[in-house]
């Protein structure tokens, strides 16, 4: 049966100090190491070793799946890193603290900004100062200056369909680390979530998610299951509280 | 020009005991993360950004990759990983004391299966405490039970055809991080030392080792160019100490 495992990244250093990060690459803090390192245990310890693993351009995702493999003895899998699979990009709101921006935009619009499938922030300016136009890692990449949920919906399935897809079909169990919003973005397709209710779902970090698929590549059990489901649980309600 | 950066990794924590690894799974020592930070430093400080990287399938060479690659802000390259890539098979030496073997083996042994060209260790014994037979990761792999370092050249030069030649084809900077003998070997290729003399040439952990490439693929400076020659020179002479 195809497998995959869902990783979000743990706590990095601008999740700690409450800052819209987006394609900011920011490192993991202590606690998103441990996070990680939970992550991978929980693995090792239900026996779901993953064959091979996809991470974005972001070091903490990607230190993230390091970490995690690491701990379930599975770091020397085939690694494959697309920008596809980046946080969304939060436009002109990156580097800004969440708190502030609530206080100064209201909290109607920092709900647009943060929840609603089609409105995304003001696009952030070129040459500022968490700007990624000259990272060269984007190098021939068409990359966005500000994204919504639609937008990151859009540019990730093909990825999904051009490189996750035929993993699956070759009988691997595929782990994806990634962010909140390209994870969510997955969610919201594999789940068929309306884009209303996609606003209500957050994942948490470092809890690996687990959706094993028909041979239609459906769910077979609707919203997957995380491999710890009271720490899954006390945690959304934690990344449904940020910004307050 | 064709550029290739050779990456020993850093200590790990059977260099520190003074033990045989081989094929054994030991992780980097505090010191060997410390290296492979230096390592990184210094490719950032050069300028040097790798595109791609190759490692072996041992944990010891996959994150003295990541703290390198992290440390000079490219984590994010593609990597690829193949056991060919991997330390020499140290067959039944594997996990023992090298300065017990020295004493029980004596001098002439024991230099001829730590630095002869074709005289490998005796073979592990299968299912025997550190060999790899049941390792997943091996799987489908005809894995030996020991090598010499012939042997090596043998299973790395198919590797550096089909694999590595493509990437310093298409232009890029390529970054090996690997083992005391797969970089032995490969050294021994790109500057056709013999058999005899390959005896004598360490090559220090944690130092990147520049070498740039004519249009045949050959170097345009024997011997490359360590990125910090003073620190090379003294941890050369201390890899030839090692066992006394």
């Amino acid at each position: 049966m195809p497998t995959l495992v869902l990783l979000r990244h743990g706590q990095s250093v601008w999740n700690a100090k409450n800052l819209f990060t987006g394609w900011v690459d920011v490192p993991l803090s202590e606690q998103g190491e441990q996070e990680a390192l939970r992550g991978g245990k929980l693995l090792a310890d239900e026996g779901l070793l993953p064959d091979v693993v996809h991470t974005s351009l972001l070091r903490r995702a990607i230190a993230t799946a390091n970490i995690a493999l690491d701990a379930a003895d599975r770091h020397w899998i085939p690694v494959t890193r697309d920008w596809r699979l980046n946080e969304r990009h939060y436009g002109a709101l990156q580097g800004k603290d969440k708190k502030q921006t609530l206080e100064e935009f209201g909290e109607e619009q920092f709900m647009l900004w943060r929840r609603s499938y089609d409105t995304p922030p003001p696009p952030i300016e070129k040459g500022s100062e968490f700007s990624q136009d000259a990272d060269p890692r984007y190098e021939g990449v068409d990359a966005p200056l500000t994204e919504c949920l639609a937008d990151v919906v859009a540019r990730f399935l093909p990825y999904w369909e051009s490189r996750v897809l035929p993993d699956l079909r070759a009988g691997k169990v595929v782990m994806l680390a990634a962010h909140g919003n390209s994870l969510r973005a997955l969610v919201k397709y594999l789940d068929g979530i309306s884009d209303t209710d996609i606003a209500g779902l957050n994942i948490p970090t470092g809890i690996p998610l687990v959706y094993e698929l028909d041979e239609g590549f459906v769910p077979t059990t609707p919203g997957g299951r995380y491999l710890d489901p009271d720490a899954a649980e006390e945690a959304i309600a934690g990344v449904a509280a940020q910004g307050r």
